[in-house]
């Protein structure tokens, strides 16, 4: 690796963002090397103990969402929304819709994933729209959605749920990037009552199931018993066949 | 932003690495903003047309797995194995397969998702013995994978698969952040028979299944009608909702 990253104008860097001079500290030379993809997935883990007296900066929280946004998700249909729950009491309640987890209430953000509960037509000719809106209105747009609501159309809400579902975790894993990038702390959580937070958020009403839920923060190091030990991955060959 | 990335030592900067002076070519400062997690995703699209006379180095191709590798999954189970096919005639049948897609056999690899087909006792073992190898043979371990299994065994085996498929498209997501990182184009394929797939590859005899695809290749500019079309995505506003 030969990647640097210097700032310039303003002498430190912090993450990947730099900052203005701070009383008090060495204002030598900020030249540290890039940190790539791989760096940002080994610095982040599940973290269990968030410091509840710290809060993520909005502009972190944007950049997370907008990572969110641009998600690829399958035919461009997007079919899950993003929930994004600051609200001290609604959190707290979905604390106990989620065995307790405290990383809900310590942290400052919660992210909640909401898949479609089925494609309808009325969502997916928004997605036609949409593409007509931006790249113009070509039969070949029509073409594939129409066909897109023919397949989907019949098939079991269950069936189009799971579907929409598995987009949301495109979302996520990217999400989980995202926040790592920003060095924002996060936790993947599957570990709740998806009726109990449908119900709290009032999803159902809008044609939501929640699916899995990211609180954001910053970890508590000292209480954090996770934060030491060894991250933990299987080896590439007992992942990884080869079909050459 | 103030981020540059600069390159000591070597005059060219291609991405994220810098490379050796090139002849007839200007060999000048190369400083250039850094990207970020959403400029890659601004990059990236899903290349309908693959230049088949191009081939995806060793080392980019290494970085994707690698990330795939690291990606985060529920209870660290990383159920689901990576199969990376450059086999023409492999690729060729999948292509088939997968109606006629052309990236398969027109990029240089293809990535095929494969989750587990079940939760079994022995698959939950080998994560508690690595687990344990890593960290330590801590009662909390085994305590945690024992209550595993006392949930997942008695669920039905597609039940288990649904879940195995949602933690591969986490590593899905993480992996197309992955190629775009490196410059490298790919088609998040779902468009294909994963019955045909899986006897192609004997996949069912090993207990997987295939999820989704994922060609690696470099897109043809002049044959991908989707590149000049602007990304379409739904707004922040109609895709995110804040509970404050």
């Amino acid at each position: 690796m030969c990647l640097l990253v210097v700032c310039l104008g303003s002498p430190y860097l912090v993450g990947h963002k730099c900052i203005p001079p701070v009383p008090g500290l060495d204002n030598g030379p900020n030249i540290v090397t890039a940190k790539t993809l791989n760096d940002h997935l080994n610095w982040r883990y599940a973290t269990k103990k968030m410091d509840a007296s710290k809060t993520v900066p909005q502009d972190k929280v944007n950049a997370i969402i907008e990572a969110v946004r641009l998600a690829p998700t399958s035919s461009g249909t997007q079919p899950f929304e993003l929930i994004v729950v600051t609200n001290p009491e609604i959190r707290a309640q979905i604390s106990e819709a989620a065995m307790g987890q405290a990383q809900i209430t310590d942290g400052s953000h919660l992210l909640v994933f909401a898949a479609w509960d089925t494609y309808t037509e009325d969502r997916i000719d928004a997605v036609t729209q949409l593409n007509v809106a931006a790249r113009g209105d070509l039969p070949l747009i029509h073409g594939y959605y129409d066909n897109l609501k023919a397949n989907y159309l019949p098939r079991e809400a269950e069936v189009n749920y799971a579907h929409a579902a598995r987009q949301a975790y495109i979302a996520l894993g990217i999400a989980l990037v995202a926040a790592a990038e920003q060095e924002v702390d996060s936790t993947p959580m599957e570990g709740f009552s998806s009726d109990a937070v449908d119900s709290i958020l009032g999803l159902r009403e809008r044609g939501l199931r929640s699916v899995v839920l990211m609180p954001l923060g910053y970890r508590e190091e000292a209480g954090d018993w996770l934060l030491p030990m060894p991250k933990v991955r299987k080896s590439r060959e007992s992942m990884v066949t080869e079909v050459a």
